[in-house]
């Protein structure tokens, strides 16, 4: 009784996985909002700067009283005040002839235009400098509004929030924001052979290590991970593990191991059976990671990944990371450097077949150019050893029959 | 009351940091160790796989049985028994003339030393089978410690855990390790400009960014972080703020603002005042960053930042990081992606100096080779939306005047 895959292309898959739709949003506080994605476009409250500010140590001045300034034939202005840091100065008004102390950051005081660096100026007497440097109108000054003007659109829907647009976040006082719930992911490790890794295996037996790398990936991507251990290659136990996941309102499933088509491989019939689920995808034309399998029920992602470490982590990171992607509703190319590389050997290939061979990068400099080679991770691709020493995945496209040595090719980095 | 900097190239500051030792570590659980950087090498405590293991399901046989077997003329085999999942076969051993049925995972019996998938046979009768293509020594096969032998190094010091390494940690039964702490940071925020980012800043005030940005960086970073908050421009509040972030037993201590030459700037001499402190660097090469301090009090590290967010930024990049990995006694150049870029448009710089520039990066074909090409950001350097739009750092090097247009040249990607 041994089945058949309905293979599709990688791309085909990825189409599948489309129809899936944002998960919900919550709100959430800018000190816990690192790494999370944003929901809502989020558009600029007021100016930023709220004021015209000084970029230097020095003098606000009006540009044209500085014009044509030299050693030999400065200007002379009068200093009538000081901008006193984080103070506004409502009583100073720079009139021609006339200039006025500021620091760093200070606010620039009505009708200076510039700002003169101490180092282009002498102090003459308390009340009197010399310019020795014309300035260009608006020089050593940030405008006011000129990061963001109020109701600029700051950050667009989608975006994950990294250091730089939380200062932009805190700079505008925006405290709170919406973003995707976590994603809630639930691991079922499947085969007869597994105990969990605190146990010693006897004879015949190994230990899982799907639950703790899926978990790892699965954290690194800001999923909420729900690990339901080991079930036996059962169709009853698997059964029940799929319900009481859809039960806990899982947002992704990963059933790793009984995707293929033996026997003793009841993932494809567990999801067709799984409370309202529909199976979307038999099988994809990659290597390692043709065993997969696509299911849906409502929202929910069901994945069921090939048994071994090696190609799981190969349709993670191909896959389920994309589908995760949607789910967050961001661009999956986003965090994803890809890079070309010069094939140090051949890396053959067949047509009709995705390829995503572990690879080592070596920079090396070739005729003055620096350039990157790759070369094939030594070991055999089910070594879980192979990932360890790897950099990345070269990609082999579909319609290649793989790279000669010396041609061009493009490698996914592992993060 | 000016001072002068006393400016060392951006290598010299490096090698400055390279007299900063590793911090001290604990034992942590597999559970928690994403992230972690491993402190003491880990051996493999015995053979993975534990056994030699089929990679198909089909028959375990002795290749040899399979010499030259073919559709026309296939090689007979008797089967005597099966491998069951998980359990151990210590009854049975292929001898000549004989097939074992073994499933993907399963424990290879005596006697055998391939598998012949079950694509590659025909059922004659429940005791007979023909095998009608020739299989190689170890075919279908991972054998007994291929992936790592009993005592072999399986991760070196300072590796930070990703997936596969945790993997491989619950695949030998590691449950355990020892890792770095994680670096207690300490940030002051100083400026009398500033308010916290929850006020609502009177005329001449501005936010505190740099709080909420270092923090981010730090955590990203796998520190511990306390925010001291804003402290005023002053040298007894300063002081008593570095003295109270070496009390806490800070490893990294980030003042912010007050860096440079300025009568307003205390940082330097708060750090030369501050208990057991030691100036290293006030003042380095690079653009932006020039006024950057580095003090060190027995093996913490005191960086006085530039109070602008985008040099302070560029400084955490290029400095603080390396100064952590010292710290994490991890590899400062893992995790850090560079790429060859080609410049969009002319870079000009001076000798002397490094130069980070913020750049856009646009991918375009090219006579049929595809490039990479940067582009420095829109918007005046010392804006904050520069740094949320630029993909990453161009370097210009120390010993040129920069780039011409159609030059390559070196980008580094922001995480």
């Amino acid at each position: 009784m041994k089945g058949f895959f309905n293979l599709i292309s990688a791309s085909e898959f990825k189409r599948l996985l489309l129809d899936f739709e944002p998960i919900g949003a919550e709100e959430i506080s800018l000190k816990e909002a690192l790494g999370r994605v944003v929901a809502r476009p989020i558009s600029s409250p007021e100016d930023l700067p709220p004021f015209s500010r000084s970029t230097m140590d020095g003098f606000a001045v009006r540009a044209r009283d500085c014009f044509g300034a030299s050693e030999s034939e400065p200007s002379l202005l009068t200093v009538i005040g000081e901008v006193r840091m984080g103070e506004a100065v409502t009583d100073i008004s720079v009139s021609p002839g006339k200039a006025v102390r500021i620091w760093t950051g200070g606010k620039l005081p009505v009708g200076a235009d510039a700002v003169v660096m101490l180092e282009y100026t002498r102090q003459l007497d308390p009340e009197t400098i010399e310019v020795f440097r014309p300035v260009a109108p608006y020089e050593n000054v940030i405008e006011k509004g000129q990061d963001y003007g109020a109701s600029d659109l700051v950050i667009p829907s989608g975006t994950k929030l990294r250091a730089q647009e939380l200062g932009v976040l805190a700079a505008l006082g925006i405290l709170k924001c919406k973003v995707r719930k976590r994603p809630l992911a639930v691991i079922i490790s499947t085969g007869d052979e597994l105990v969990p890794e605190w146990q010693s295996p006897p004879p015949g037996k190994i230990r899982d290590i799907n639950s703790t790398t899926l978990s790892a990936l699965l954290e690194t991507d800001g999923c909420r991970v729900v690990r339901m251990g080991i079930v036996g290659d059962s169709y009853e136990a698997m059964l029940t593990a799929c319900n009481r996941a859809i039960d806990m309102g899982a947002d992704l499933v990963l059933v790793s191991g009984g995707s293929s088509v033996g026997n003793r491989d009841f993932t494809l019939k567990v999801f067709e059976d799984t409370r309202g689920a529909q199976v979307l995808a038999h099988g994809v034309s990659i290597r390692p990671g043709k065993p997969t399998i696509l299911a849906k029920r409502g929202n929910c992602v069901l994945f069921g990944l090939p048994g071994h470490v090696a190609s799981a982590m190969v349709v993670y990171w191909v896959f389920v990371r994309f589908a995760l992607c949607r789910l967050l509703g961001t661009d999956p190319e986003r965090g994803l450097t890809r890079l070309g590389a010069t094939c140090a050997e051949p890396f053959p290939s067949v047509i009709g077949r995705e390829d995503y061979i572990r690879v080592v990068l070596e920079g090396l400099c070739q005729g003055g150019e620096k350039k990157i080679f790759a070369r094939p991770v030594h070991g055999r691709s089910g070594l879980i050893s192979t990932l360890v020493k790897a950099d990345g995945l070269l990609v082999i496209p579909r319609d290649i029959e793989g790279f000669h040595q010396g041609e061009e090719a493009e490698v996914i980095l592992f993060p």
